[in-house]
């Protein structure tokens, strides 16, 4: 990713600047434009599907890593359909351009409107799932953004025919090609002169396993949004309903190990573990599930393996749970400000003030009262799809969708006021 | 600036650390006990008066730079005055924590609420002039948020008597002093370890010349807001009111020179340059302004000069301004696409046609109609203060103010639902 050449360089900025008319050009459309694009878009996917599953084949044929990231990559008629119809449902939603976000008139008679706008051009870099490319190209055109996408070399010839299918999508619905462009090459020299590319690229978002977005966050001189990890908890309060308890607890950790909105440790009151902590642990070891656990916890069920030091910093992304019996809310909250990741928490209790000293605690992206951690997904949120989920301070945080990939400008009506 | 030092990186974790520690205290603090601080950092101003123009006295004596930055630097009575009435102003604010952005609820009944949060702690580094760190001061404390203040060597012991004066503020109104902190020396290295202090710092807001603003940009690995020039235009149209025209353009370039929305560059449509353009470069001349114009309005007006190569890409911050007469609106706006900052631009005009097709094809982060474009200010948006402009896509536009100094998180209630 260090290495630079000039041929890539040049690549990249054809393309940036192909990008940047591209967005003024969205910018100005409207909004059943750019719908019309999506739908046209999902029909070629559609479409397309023997095309894109015979390239598919073609990056599987050349793959030789873990069968877990093998799953990630193959493609299927299933898998098609459904990316197909995100589109259908990004198109769908509301006009994320056509907001007023504030209005005000001041004193001297200016009228002040600050208004939503598109951020520009996206540089979206993403390793092995072929489908995050559709989404990501979805949200961006929903919300104006032209896109230039960098996906894996392991999904390259997929990557291309999903790209190919929504080009014949813009060119339907009369928008440039350059809305939606595909890196040309593996070559990594093209994604190191996407990071310095500050001023031809608006905003570059990441998305993969936590090697990628650290090094993108390193070199980057673009903004960029992202999330570092997710080291999610689950806090069972002493006021929560058992069987509540359960079914959520179970599901925050089970339903799928290896996403970022996975609960990594649980958290519980001292005053309700006795009676509760075995059945979690026995509904979790009935589902596979392995523990690293405190010594409290411990006291209460000898045979969990004992927590070592920087389990509880750990994002286990696998069927493993750290778990530690706290005094009460305060030692919750002071254990997750210490050791979480600013991503998502939830409580579960029946305590309405308990639930609200907890949700106003945190300072995470998203926090629960009463529900799976897992549903940290635009999905889950109504956004259609997602681009990515942010835990950073600035710009956006959690999952992202079209809104989220606007900022705005203010339009000012004056009748020939001067300043004094 | 790039000087690194252990003991200045020392001294700034310390900081950044008590900051992190009372920014937590001000995101649970009440709108009232932020008004209380802001009220009583007011009065202490007031009280300090003669101590704050002593310590200013001991500035001067030091100073021997132009007399420009000289009279940046200068406190007098009434300066003092209007920062603690600023201080007052910002107080008397909507709370911008108190809102809800967004709520809507999900077909499984959980119940999704955006809500406003502070950002963390602001890194602010400025120049000469005293009173910025009074009005960041005002503007991070309203929105809950600390703030670490580095202002210019020559203003040194101004900016120590004035944050002794907000430090008795904030006692009073019982928050910590470290909500406020400023730079315990003028050791450049300081602030390079500001700047290298990701996962400390959450935003970094320079405020200064060009060269300070280039340098905080190039070298920080913090989040940055910032406007990087101010190369603002004025376009009249064809349809524009004349009396209006001249008012307007005679305001725009020439009530403080100095300013980054000052107008730099004058567009006028050759419709009616022949009867409008003499009048308006009439009036600049009388206010001593000096232009460099192109060959079309040296041609309506033979004693102009002559504008040079890279001319219409000058931020002049001075009694200069560029003059182009310009085909029509589309022809504006190429104008203003190829040498403009995204900054301000504005169009006089009695069309609401023309001005609407303005408005949206500029992307700057405010456009006016007819109004000066030295209105880009916090206090004339009714910020009561701003801690500066952004010019940037991402998170915040135009003036900063308390409202564009947060961020949000969501809470979701549910009532058990476990993700399928």
């Amino acid at each position: 990713m260090n290495a630079v050449s000039d041929d890539q360089t040049s690549l990249l900025h054809q393309a940036a600047h192909a990008g940047r008319a591209a967005a003024r050009t969205l910018a100005m459309s409207t909004n059943a434009q750019r719908n019309a694009a999506l739908h046209a878009a999902a029909s070629a996917i559609r479409q397309a599907a023997p095309a894109i599953l015979a390239a598919n084949e073609a990056d599987l044929a050349g793959y030789n890593g873990s069968a877990a990231f093998r799953d990630r990559l193959v493609l299927t008629p299933a898998r098609i359909e459904a990316m197909a119809a995100g589109l259908d449902i990004v198109a769908s939603l509301d006009d994320p351009l056509a907001r007023i976000l504030a209005e005000w008139t001041r004193p001297n008679g200016l009228r002040i409107k600050r208004i939503a706008q598109p951020l520009g051009l996206i540089g979206m870099i993403y390793e092995s799932r072929p489908n995050v490319g559709a989404d990501a190209a979805a949200i961006a055109l929903k919300s104006g953004n032209a896109i230039l996408l960098r996906g894996g070399s392991e999904s390259f010839w997929s990557g291309q025919a999903i790209h190919a299918a929504i080009s014949t999508g813009l060119r339907a619905a009369g928008l440039p090609d350059a809305c939606v462009q595909i890196a040309p090459s593996t070559d990594r020299a093209f994604v190191a002169a996407m990071l310095a590319a500050a001023g031809l690229i608006d905003l570059i978002i990441p998305r993969g396993g936590e090697s990628l977005v650290e090094r993108v966050r390193r070199e980057a001189r673009v903004p960029v949004l992202a999330h570092a990890e997710g080291l999610c908890h689950t806090y069972v309060h002493a006021e929560a309903n058992h069987a509540m308890a359960r079914s959520i607890v179970a599901n925050a950790k089970m339903r799928r190990t290896g996403v970022c909105g996975a609960t990594e440790t649980l958290l519980i009151d001292q005053a309700i573990a006795p009676a509760l902590l075995p059945d979690l642990i026995a509904d979790l070891r009935a589902l596979g599930c392995d523990f690293r656990a405190d010594a409290a916890a411990r006291a209460l069920i000898p045979d969990l393996p004992a927590a070592r030091e920087g389990d509880f910093d750990t994002e286990w992304l696998d069927a493993i749970l750290s778990v530690k019996i706290v005094a009460d809310l305060p030692d919750a909250l002071a254990h997750i400000e210490r050791h979480g990741s600013e991503h998502t928490e939830a409580i579960i209790t029946e305590n309405p003030e308990a639930a609200e000293q907890f949700l106003n605690g945190i300072s995470s992206a998203v926090g629960l009262w009463n529900a799976s951690t897992q549903f940290c997904d635009g999905g889950e949120f109504g956004f259609g799809a997602e681009i990515g989920i942010a835990t950073g301070r600035i710009h956006a945080r959690g999952p992202v969708g079209p809104e989220q990939l606007t900022s705005f400008r203010y339009v000012i009506i004056g009748d020939g006021q001067i300043r004094p």
